[in-house]
């Protein structure tokens, strides 16, 4: 891991250099874990441009109860302890002469800005103190592309929850007279067992006319004969979140729903196919929505077709209407549109996919056949 | 509920005239659930001081996922729906007259100030812009005070983690040959049949040598007869957190394991008692850790007495030798000391305790006694 973790430092100091920032602070811990590998709940690094013998490289700090856990997670960069992460590093910073220091503006609070810029004030002691630039999120935008260690864990994510749905199906556990917050806490505790550190979210159990709100939470709603269950539901393992949503029939498929079903899933294919590196994400949250405006259900699909997944569950890119920017080769990305008729039912069915130089490679099994169980 | 949060939006209320504030804007997401019941993933709250039929109050603003849930929620505050609530409400609060508002500084982030700054002085259109104060941490300083219905959900997800942990010890599931990582996976598993929404944090389980790591995460080491097993953890139940350690000796236990766990019970007992209202927490901190220090052992606990815990696992107050402040009735907080032995084993025990007029509140009732399995 350590290796890895190197590599993207390396790439962060690269964007530091070419912004003329002699170092970066990061504080975003999501950010922090990507860089290092540190999975504790307080720590922050310190990446610096110039590395020599007599001003050694980055600096990670975090406080006394994770000592020995970063020295087995961070074994390559210079420990600081300190509670107080964030002016520990500024101090240093100051120590080994930056002079303009980078920091992430969407995630440091206002308070966090003051106190930092009090911090570096008095280190430089009546000197000039170092100029505070913001970085805005040149590390999400790094972490946009997956590197295969990040892959192999998205990987196993997604088959916790492919294998967690096909236990809960073989056993006969999706069916009439279960309540939603039962499958649901079914679900959850399956891929708990199968190793996942936490569900990604909210697990999404919607039965009968609740599949048609996108984001329902389980309630006591019986699942009922003829009813759409629209499972929307994810793993995380080693940090990262696998997000599926498949939608199934208890009973008889009834017209109506064969129609939704099957308009849905010409959909998502589209979407997947138009999943290029180079691909303006309009352009592929297009791809998918004109097959469901053609058919007269543009209204009936109210989100965006899909989004970036990895040590965040939404983190980019972002693939709708409202979307910038391209894909590229590497890229973790969810597919799922949907078509949703109030009072009546809906359908979601949602992969998470990795954008290669060939065809995405899919990642959630699960078949997208309609299920009628 | 509504009934509830509205009284909790009035002493806001207060505390803004009082710094004389026209109005709040609440961005922290807990605090925003505190004050309104919300508990989806994008809101925001304007508490206003001035209020009128011309004027109506307080406003809740959400994204368009959220509209149902906001009417079941928050039916009693006016709502706005908008991708970008803090926007929105800060527009509406100049549209009705704020001069002053008040906001979060340790929570809104330097990008979001700027972006709020931005939106003030566009909608003041040329006029004065409204000026902006940190109101620091008000809402969480409310918040260290519970009200009954608070009370209430902490001694529920207090139960939980009781039955949680009874029923794997009737079932034998604690017992040699297993690994921390099984044991603490049924432990969350079992709290979710319960009913809990999710553990209150990564779940504690530490056998042997690995009980003297204060915060040991599990791993594949095996439970072995004659070794402490430390177990650190708790449910979520309606948002609000239980924290309770138990250390149990598997097989027979040996004098040694005996005499600190007799320690840490009496100091522990020392800490409750200490538990009044008006007590310093330096002083509560200090009535527990004299009776470790006194033992010889000061330097094998190595952290603060107590925490307090609600909608965030650590929250205010803190008990400990950095400490600051006076104990009230209804502060619900955490009584864990612990004497850890590098390389041996350690032993913590914890309850979560509400404090009254008269003796503390115990919400966590597993037994104390040193549990031989």
């Amino acid at each position: 891991m350590s290796g890895r973790t190197a590599a993207r430092r390396d790439v962060l100091r690269t964007t530091a250099a070419e912004r003329g920032l002699d170092a970066v602070l990061v504080t975003n811990l999501l950010n922090v874990r990507y860089l290092t590998g540190f999975t504790g709940s307080n720590g922050a690094l310190l990446v610096r441009v110039e590395s020599s013998p007599a001003h050694p490289g980055d600096l990670f700090g975090t406080d006394g109860r994770y000592t020995t856990q970063a020295g087995v997670q961070v074994p390559d960069v210079e420990l600081v302890v300190d509670r107080a992460t964030v002016p520990a590093l500024a101090r240093a910073a100051v120590r080994r002469g930056a002079g303009r220091i980078g920091y992430e503006s969407h995630d440091l609070t206002v308070d966090g800005l003051h106190g930092l810029e009090r911090v570096l004030a008095d280190a430089a002691a009546g000197g000039t103190a170092p100029e505070l630039a913001s970085v805005r999120r040149a590390v999400e935008a790094q972490r946009a592309v997956k590197d295969d260690d990040e892959i192999e864990a998205l990987r196993r994510a997604c088959a916790v929850a492919d294998q967690a749905l096909a236990e809960l199906a073989a056993e006969g556990a999706l069916r009439p007279g279960r309540t939603e917050l039962e499958v649901g806490r079914e679900l959850d505790a399956r891929m708990l067992a199968l190793g996942a550190e936490a569900p990604s979210f909210e697990t999404i159990v919607a039965a009968g006319a609740n599949s048609a709100i996108p984001h329902h939470r389980p309630d006591r709603t019986e699942l009922r004969a003829g009813d759409f269950l629209k499972l929307d539901f994810g793993a995380t393992v080693d940090g990262y979140h696998s997000d599926m949503t498949r939608t199934l029939v208890l009973g008889h498929a009834a017209d109506w729903q064969r129609e939704i079903y099957s308009l849905v899933a010409a959909s998502q294919a589209a979407g997947r196919a138009a999943l290029a590196v180079g691909a303006d994400v309009v352009a592929v949250d297009a791809a998918a929505r004109d097959v469901i405006v053609a058919a007269g259900h543009g209204d009936h699909f109210p989100h965006g077709l899909g989004h970036g997944v990895g040590l965040e569950i939404h983190e980019a890119p972002g693939i709708g209407q409202q979307g910038a920017g391209r894909l590229a080769a590497g890229m973790a990305v969810t597919v799922e549109p949907g078509v949703y008729l109030p009072g009546h039912g809906g359908v979601r069915i949602e992969d998470t996919l990795i954008v290669t130089d060939d065809a995405p490679e899919l990642l959630t099994l699960t078949s997208k056949e309609l299920l009628v169980l």
